[in-house]
């Protein structure tokens, strides 16, 4: 393994892979020391089996392989699992056909390259950390709001992961007990996700719509339009009053969550990135002031609360940064 | 000051001085390596200012040290405040006059000996991790439930205190963002605290006392008692229905708290102390079930729910375990 025999200094032209491995895509990217991507290359994962899924994985390793200016030193995979970082084996993988399977070392192995995995979650807490939103700080709290809720934990300058690797379900924090059942495989209620997700806003914003059948929402769902994240953003930037009250519910549910994370976890910072940040402020100020309405002195006032840098090549940057950190680390 | 010298190695009847300055009275031991007390002085600290409160630690302190059996290597003090760690400053002292005190350095050079400070829930985890029911573990979480609900983390072995010193306050974690108002000075709706400390156990007690004016809960309160943690504990012990489902419906409230904790940490153990774990099996039992209904695979199965090892001398013995660790890491 070319990155295994150590002392080999970084030349300009070195490069990692990052890998994002999503539910139903994969992105890959050639990555430079400075973070810099020289090549990517996307392929689909929808409906295949575990054999093609790696199959795939390997190509897009190997294309971008092929397309980097220079050296290969490693490689870092975000997947959507749970990952048992003992073992490098994927224990609960809720969209991919990856359970039970000891990805870093089939990787390693078929890739003749070093490897590493982490969670999604946690490699856009790490990308954020090194290179972003939360460069600089040594307590993080980064979270990746789409469909579901994605959490990643700097704690003493480090990724948190938990005794097993388990640990920073940061979205499944309740916030309210007695709230709607959350998803997936997550059997519990009232979840941060359950309340604060791309999901919970398209749900909020469905009964807004229904109520108010006037607004932009109301008329979006009765000429037949799906109720999205997406859709409902756009239309409070254009000042629909009844996407802004659902922007400005569901913000005030993330700042609930906040104002747990500033009590428990007395961070610098918290960094709010995925699909929903697209809605900025709209979300992001009623979350501030719900957290500062709640949250205890020192903590409330020494957490800044601000979006990701890192859009939706976070996980390539993370796992490129894990593979660099890994890369450098190897004696 | 004689510990600051090093390389002195402790000899067997060396000790240090564990403090543990609470809302209304103060325990000091004179603590052994191995954690046993040669000697124990109390003092009351109610209704006293400032300069009365620092007299009597020093007081406290010199009385331990004239009947200790050997030299005094240190002292490490428990305080109901939060600590800026960057300066030993108490920040936020709710029953105490010590805001805005310099604490560490004060008693340091009042008492002519190093001095160590935390607040009292850390303490109690440190000394739970060190010595009694979190020993050997990675990743813990030490709640310890009275009138409040104090919180301590260790994680990666190491007690978690955040940016700036004012982290680990799971009391004042929301599991109701729409639950009733919480304690002292925290604004916040629902906390852990407001739900499933001694306070909350007596207010439901009393809604179920008022509701069931038969049971022994009801008899009580008719009779005029206060209906307090310690008095349902009782009444659960003898059997009284009422009593029980109070105490099964904070420790369902517990549950919901712990599912969060195994979510966001990935322990290997939850701890439970303080006053109101007196009821044992009646308050774990039902939280663990609820823990087990709520958390996600594999964190709930890999996190023990377990009474705390350490009564109400806990915070005393963790100020000596803090001070043992301090005199052991000075050159």
């Amino acid at each position: 393994m070319p990155g295994g025999e150590g002392t080999v200094p970084a030349v300009p032209n070195d490069v990692v892979v990052g890998v994002d491995l999503g539910g139903t895509k994969l992105l890959a990217g050639a990555v430079d020391r400075d973070l810099r991507v020289h090549h990517r290359t996307r392929r689909t994962v929808v409906g295949i089996d575990q054999g093609e899924l790696l199959d795939r994985c390997v190509a897009a390793v190997e294309e971008t392989r092929e397309a980097a200016p220079g050296e290969v030193r490693g490689v870092g995979f975000g997947i959507p699992c749970l990952i048992d970082q003992r073992t490098g084996v994927a224990v609960v993988a809720v969209n991919l056909s990856l359970a039970g399977v000891r990805f870093r070392d089939v990787m390693a192995e078929r890739l003749g390259l070093p490897v590493w995995v982490d969670n999604d979650a946690n490699l856009a807490a790490l990308a954020e950390h090194r290179h972003g939103a939360a460069r600089g700080t040594s307590e993080a709290v980064v979270l990746t709001i789409g469909t579901g809720i994605g959490g990643g934990l700097i704690l003493r300058g480090e990724v948190y992961r938990g005794a097993t690797g388990a640990g920073a379900e940061l979205g499944h924090m309740v916030i309210d007990e007695d709230g709607p059942r959350c998803q997936g495989n997550c059997p519990n209620h009232g979840c941060l996700e359950a309340m604060a997700s791309g999901t919970a806003l398209a749900r909020v914003a469905r009964e807004l719509a229904t109520a108010r059948p006037d607004s932009g929402l109301g008329r979006a769902l009765s000429s037949g339009r799906e109720v999205s994240g997406p859709l409902v953003t756009e239309l409070a930037h254009d000042g629909d009053e009844a996407a802004l009250e659902a922007l400005r519910v569901v913000g005030r549910y993330l700042g609930v969550g906040l104002s747990s994370f500033a009590n428990i976890f007395n961070p610098e910072v918290a960094v709010i990135g995925g699909g929903v940040i697209a809605a900025g402020e709209l979300l992001l100020g009623p979350a501030r002031e719900e957290m500062l309405a709640r949250a205890l002195p020192p903590s409330r006032d020494q957490m800044r609360v601000v979006p990701a840098r890192f859009g939706h090549e976070a996980g390539m940057l993370g796992g490129a940064t894990l593979a660099w950190e890994g890369v450098e680390a190897t004696p």
